[in-house]
Parts: structure tokens; C-alpha cells; sequence
């Protein structure tokens, strides 16, 4: 009976590392999308909240870092168990910089009101919700533990990666036409940057999940030679 | 006696972790390096080799997370030990993103040898030297556990942060001068960029090597305020 009792009380704490991750990628979620709302409306009072709210995720990683480590000391869990507690560690790890992605953004809406505003900010939206979506669904198939939609999350980065890189040419035509442009689009030239890394980050939680249930990478693999090749004609790996 | 022999071996896996995170450090401080010269003498070949070196980092951080596994799995490590073990996997989580921003520092040489050389790019490797310097000092730092050291490379992050401030500017004047220098000129804004990101990474393995023996944030601590402060003067922080 207490050998039961520890075994539920040991799911339990699973569920609640799970709950956490989900809270916090929830959180990240949020800040993504008012952070560039703060772009869009050229609102620097929605993005200084936006900077704020970064504590909030902090305590989250805090929390579950001590959960961690609870867990561990506690439980003294073994195999399976261990990788996926080892694994929520650097889940949170990922959320934690999608949400330092997103406060760069609100930080960068603060210095793009001192100028006038530019033409076309509608890429940056559409990246956006882009990497919303990767946020939110990777982290929905990391906790099912669903690889299916882990890879799909995983191949969505081309789409966010192909926005990233016509976004940056237009951003090129713009500072070339007129110099007064020039400082406001490296402003955006960063924005669009952070928001291509949160895709980034997205395939990294899409490969935990994949680690988690199958032990290895994806078959099909995400070649550094393809990543090369990107960077040759675009603007996304660096 | 067998309790001796299990606590030895225990030093001795804790000693090869540690060792472990020190090749790690040197492995990604090799990278920059290679990195900003390959930017300097604008060899592509060299920016090349640089970008196939990561591999190595990447696996040196798997053999890291197995080690971390197998000790929590069969020393079953509490309090002190644990943290111990944990931070070792959140160091080297922050040296394989060290070894990215050099792999990016690679990737975009490559791309500014496509355009004509621009002026001043001596300001980059005087950022990648203080860079270089930090990575070293903060991990010999982290594994001696002196926290004094520690504290001196997180205060050396503001050199870091002035110098890329200063480069910001220069880069837009030249652009302004000629649209034929904005291009490249973009690029060199990323280059910089991933090294000051560098020194972030240096201050979070100082700030856990402050955690490791004291248990706490350092208590002069960097605010929130203080970093958007920078922004606002120089392009800092994201």
C-alpha cells in the first residue's frame, strides 16, 4: 500500500511537471503575441508590459527546476522515467529563451516608435503566428507524446524560415531606397530574427519528444548541408 | 570498503564531467576564434571548417546528458551532488549555443565574401577576444567554484556591450554613406550580434557557478531596468 501510495504520489508529480510546461508555454505564447501586437499598434506601453511579464516565465523555470530536482532526490527514478524528467528540464530550458525571443521584440517595438513608422509590417504578424502555432502544438505533442505532430511542428520552421527570408530582402529594398529607413529596418531586421529563432527552439522541443519515444533523431534529418544551403539564398540560419 | 569504492568512483564520474565541460569551453573558444579570423582574413574555406566543427560540440554535449543520466541513475545523488550535476547540464546547454553563435559568426563570413570588403572590421575581433576570454575565465571559474571570478567575467559583459554598441553605430553610418555597404553591413550586425550574445551566455555559467555555492543570485544583481536602460542608448539587449 505505501509502495502505492509512492507510485501515485510519483505520477502525480509527473502531471504537475507537465501542468508547469504547459502554463509556461502558454505564458510564452501570450508574450509572442502581444509583444508584436506592441509592433504592429506601436504601442511601447503594451510592449514595456510585455518586458514585465518575462519575470513571470523566470519563476515558472525556477519552479520547475525545483521540481527537478525534488523528483530526482526524492523518487530516484530510473530509465524511462529519468529521461523525461532530465527532458522537462530542457523543455522549460526552450520555453524559457521563446519567451527572451519574445521580450527582445518588445524591447526593439520600444525603439522603433522613435522613428516613423515603416512600410509593411505584415510579415512580421504572419511570422508570428507561425511560430504561435509551433509554440502551442509542439508542446501539445511533447506532453501526448505524439512524434506525428512533433514532425509536422518540426517541417512548419521551412514556412516560418521562407516568410524570414522574404521578409529580409524587402527589408533591404526598403533601407536601400531611402537612408532614413535604414535604422528602423535593422530594428525589424532583429524582430523578424527573434521570431525565426522561436521556430527554432519549437524544433527543438519537436525533437525531445521525438527522442523521448523513439530514442533517436528524426529519420528524416534536418541536414546541416540544407541549412548551408538556406543561408545561401536566404537569411535564416544566422 | 565497498561504500569507499562506490563514493571514488563517484569523484571520479564528477571529475569527468567536469572535465567534459572544460573541453567543451575549449572546443567552442577554438570555434569563435576560427570563426572571427575566418570573418578577418575573409576565408571562406576556414569559415567552412568552422561550421563542420560543431559536430564535435554537439557530440561532447550528448556524451554530457548520457553521463548526467547514468549518474543520477546509478549514484541516485542528493542535495548538493544533485545541483551539482544538474548545472553541469545547464552549462553545457549554454556552451553548445556558444559554439551556435560562432557556427552563425561562420556561416554569415561566408556570405560577406560575396560583397567587397567594408571598412573597421577591427572592432569584431576585439569583441570576439573579450568574448574568447570570458568563456574561458567563467568556466575555469565555474569548475575552481570561485565565485569572485565569476562576478569579474559578469562585469566584463558591459565592455562586451559597449564595444557592440559602438560597432552598431559605426555599421549604420556606413550604410548611410553608401546602399552599396548595407548588405554586408547587415551581416556584420549579426556577426556582432552573436558575439555579444557570447558574453550572455558567459554571465549565465557565472551566475550558476554564484547559484552552485551560495545558493542565490549574485547580490548585485543586473536589473531588468538597467538592461532596458541600454537599449534605449545603445542595441544591446536583443
Amino acid at each position: 500500500m505505501n509502495q502505492n501510495h509512492i507510485v501515485k504520489k510519483y505520477d502525480e508529480d509527473l502531471k504537475q511537471l507537465n501542468d508547469l510546461l504547459a502554463r509556461m508555454g502558454g505564458l510564452a505564447e501570450a508574450q509572442l503575441k502581444s509583444a508584436v501586437d506592441a509592433v504592429v499598434r506601436r504601442d511601447s506601453d503594451l510592449a514595456a508590459r510585455t518586458i514585465e511579464s518575462d519575470d513571470e516565465t523566470d519563476e515558472l523555470e525556477m519552479k520547475i527546476d525545483d521540481l527537478v530536482v525534488n523528483l530526482l532526490a526524492l523518487r530516484q527514478p530510473v530509465a524511462a522515467d529519468l529521461r523525461e524528467i532530465i527532458s522537462a528540464l530542457k523543455v522549460s530550458n526552450e520555453l524559457e529563451r521563446v519567451a527572451d525571443c519574445s521580450t527582445n521584440v518588445a524591447k526593439r517595438a520600444i525603439r522603433l516608435n522613435e522613428y516613423p513608422a515603416i512600410r509593411s509590417t505584415t510579415t512580421i504578424p504572419r511570422m508570428a503566428q507561425v511560430a504561435q502555432y509551433m509554440v502551442k502544438d509542439v508542446l501539445d505533442a511533447y506532453i501526448e507524446r505524439n512524434v506525428e505532430k512533433a514532425m509536422d511542428v518540426w517541417h512548419r520552421d521551412d514556412d516560418l524560415d521562407a516568410l524570414h527570408t522574404a521578409l529580409f530582402r524587402e527589408l533591404l529594398t526598403y533601407m536601400m531606397e531611402d537612408p532614413r529607413n535604414i535604422t528602423p529596418c535593422t530594428h525589424m531586421l532583429f524582430i523578424a530574427k527573434n521570431i525565426e529563432r522561436i521556430g527554432d527552439h519549437a524544433t527543438n522541443i519537436a525533437e525531445m519528444c521525438n527522442y523521448l519515444v523513439n530514442g533517436g533523431p528524426f529519420a528524416e534529418s534536418r541536414p546541416k548541408t540544407a541549412a548551408a544551403a538556406r543561408t545561401k539564398n536566404g537569411e535564416t540560419s544566422a
